[in-house]
């Protein structure tokens, strides 16, 4: 096990219908420690590869990329969930339905942060049907910009979104993958990762 | 000036109605380097102060908080802006008015990361009236826990928040503080705040 994997198995809490709660060191209480490791792995997933900007989401992913960024040297944007009155019109839109709040929200950018001449890594803290990350995919394919990886600290494996995104050829580098958890019992059972690569 | 005045005056947009647009490098796109000078910044100033916890509110107060809590070797807790089927019953609970989107919203954190152990740094990007402040120290006086110090980027002296928050007896340190701003020049008055201390 790789040192998320652990601490998931050690801290985190299965509940009735596939509920994973990490809520102690990584979406309400965060680890900041922990989030420079995660931030440590994906710079070494993603070695060679050029990256001048992060796009996350809010809330839960824009500490992990914002202490994650500091390996890539580059500025952090967050996808914000719904429309304020102090951001310009001038912005990218995407519809994104949410698993957690059984809602759909508009995520949008704004055009000045994101363009071209981008080289973006995205980073969030959980990938399961993936409709967050559709959307910022979305965001990003309106921006002309080139989405060189994508960074996620526990996608959970029996769900689709992981799937998809790697079938449609993105590069794709979660840190753990949980393939199945009993709420029973507590266990988790992670997809085994090639450590060397 | 310091670097986050200088900034500001750079990069800072003035608007009709006392809006200051701060979105490429504060609460959209974000600077994470700034953010380290920031939290180096508050590590002085509130020198020889224990600190094992940072409370910030999602979403924008996040980002500077996770960086900032770097300097300060403590977790950092986001209080969330409403209820999450995620969340366990056992919350603390405060009512806050968003000045920006118009409506009142319930900020809740968990009673598992806020207890009478704790001293608590608050972080927020911004201060105007006060409103998620006020939340936030409900929040910590719920909690039984002690809050030692409010770390605020920018505040809006012409505004009520930071006098109310003064007279109550806390220690509040932002880094800048506007005392009026002009939209047709795009001027900004910043109060002067000593370097040296």
């Amino acid at each position: 096990m790789n040192f998320l994997e652990e601490r998931i198995q050690r801290d985190g809490i299965v509940k009735e219908g596939n509920v994973l709660k990490v809520d102690s060191f990584l979406n309400h209480q965060m680890d900041i420690k922990l989030f420079k490791q995660m931030g440590e792995e994906w710079k070494r997933r993603f070695e060679g590869t050029y990256i001048n900007k992060i796009l996350t989401i809010e809330a839960s992913g824009i500490g992990i990329a914002c202490v994650a960024s500091e390996y890539f040297d580059a500025p952090v944007v967050f996808a914000k969930k719904s429309q304020s009155i102090n951001i310009d019109g001038d912005m990218y839109v995407a519809e994104v339905e949410s698993f957690t709040h059984k809602c759909k929200n508009q995520v949008i950018v704004s055009k000045k942060f994101l363009g071209p001449d981008d080289h973006v890594l995205i980073i969030d803290d959980f990938l399961a049907n993936g409709c967050a990350l559709q959307g910022m995919i979305s965001i990003i394919a309106q921006a002309g910009a080139v989405l060189e990886g994508i960074g996620i600290a526990i996608e959970k494996g029996f769900q689709s979104g992981g799937r998809t995104i790697r079938n449609l050829g993105y590069h794709l580098e979660s840190l753990a993958i949980v393939d199945s958890m009993d709420a029973a019992t507590g266990k988790i059972n992670f997809r085994s990762q090639d450590e060397s690569k």
